[in-house]
């Protein structure tokens, strides 16, 4: 097995290339243009292709050159192309019809053709926590003091919430405070999510003592976890405290740390705790 | 029957004390210092008192001496008093222990203290719904086109969204677009929801035609309907256009429409359908 491990912007395919070097697990790097770190240098063994929006050939070439059986993508695309500017080369000419299938579905149906298009041509499409597990939140308290009594309450009420989101393949995470659902994330993300809770903390319009609530972000129940895995990194951490919550509970082995080492520290300052709840903890 | 009309902040007081006076219902209002309107001049035969944080014995005596039987609160209580500034009167004095008790709970468990507080002293407390039941919205389609089936969707999707909010009680309302639930109430209100839902529209975090999209109300499932009652108005029209809706759909009977005749022609000036919908359009 290698890896053809495509990069999209943000902090995971970093971690995922040095879970990846860790494991001995063989792997090149294609950076998407625009959305991939330009300094993403792993290691000097590891061969590394930057492709444009249209370069659809070239990046099926770079993936038969380099011998990849595996594709895994990693990372946000958060630009929206100048399609004017695109130039198609002569493989993507050639899959428009197919492409054009792709995009015209809703956003999960994007993905999964994607996926289509890729295992079509030979390529097995694996996620992050199937090359890279330990990227993943462990069980247990993994920093900080253990929540006391009232946070564990709104941890399960989180969870009850976050898994509603998730029922209604509105978002993955939720946040409660003093016996209380506060948020439950849509589209706006996790950021915004924490944004409003604070809002809503400095307004009062619900009250908390600092340091009370929690944030919980699970996947989705039908989450295609090789494309859009939840994750927690330092910022999350930093949103968290200024929302004025205790801690941050997440599905254990289901949602990725990124920068995790950070994530730890800033979580240890901030006196943040982060836990990997079960499934039966969660009361799924 | 006489009624205590008690009048917070906002139009609903003044659209209650017209629904009453419109069916001959006996009542004196009771203003709010710092939050009824000042000029909630009704008619030259209801009489009037405005009554400050404190005064609660002053408040009992008003109700006695106007012969009511009934009390009806109507309106928002958003401006925290200045404790430091209140003077408590000998009646409000005896009943510290009482008050303490009543708003040490959550807040629903403060708005039934409140109402027990009432019933004690004899009178019987009912909501604007028991009153005025005009004042709510009828079944079925009020002002603007009819849904379409695109529309339909995203009604009872919302529906779903709301009612899962209001089971978690973290609000009423949800919006939904596009097949997609966009967003969910919390403390943060129907305002802020549908600001952030403009915010989703324009940075494009999820996609949906402009006029397709829905805005659904209801009550929550365990919401004691005296004291807070899901209302839309003339506002709500206008920030549903903001975020490119095509209508508000609510739970017949059971939402207040404020400020009805202006409501009505914002709706239609901005092409925002208006629809009451039953328990069994909701999928309840």
């Amino acid at each position: 097995m290698k890896i053809g491990l495509i990069c999209g912007g943000g902090r995971l395919p970093k971690d995922t290339a040095h879970a990846l070097l860790a494991k001995n697990t063989e792997f090149t790097v294609i950076r998407l243009a625009g959305e991939a770190d330009t300094d993403l240098e792993i290691s000097a063994n590891i061969g590394s292709e930057t492709i444009g929006w249209g370069q659809v050939g070239r990046f099926f070439d770079i993936l038969k050159a380099e011998n990849c059986t595996h594709v895994l993508a990693a990372g946000g695309v958060t630009k929206r192309p100048d399609f004017t500017a695109i130039k198609m080369d002569f493989g993507g000419l050639k899959m428009i019809p197919e492409i054009l299938r792709s995009v015209l579905g809703g956003d999960d149906q994007v993905l999964s053709n994607v996926a289509q298009m890729f295992e079509k041509r030979g390529f097995t499409v694996i996620g992050v926590l199937d090359a890279a597990p330990d990227l993943s939140c462990p069980q247990g308290l993994l920093v900080g003091s253990t929540p006391n009594d009232d946070t564990s309450t709104d941890i399960k009420l989180a969870c009850k919430a976050a898994i509603s989101a998730g029922i209604l393949d509105m978002g993955q995470g939720a946040v409660a405070a003093h016996g209380r659902v506060i948020a439950m994330e849509g589209p706006e993300g996790t950021q915004n999510m924490l944004g409003r809770v604070a809002d809503i903390k400095n307004t009062k319009r619900a009250r908390w003592k600092k340091g009370q609530g929690v944030l919980v972000k699970l996947p989705k129940p039908n989450q295609d976890m090789r494309f859009d895995v939840p994750v927690i990194g330092p910022d999350t951490v930093t949103q968290a405290k200024q929302a004025g919550l205790a801690g941050i509970a997440v599905a254990a082995g289901q949602v990725l740390l990124l920068d995790k080492a950070l994530l730890l520290e800033t979580a240890a300052r901030e006196n943040i705790f982060i836990q990997g709840i079960s499934a039966v903890e969660m009361g799924a």
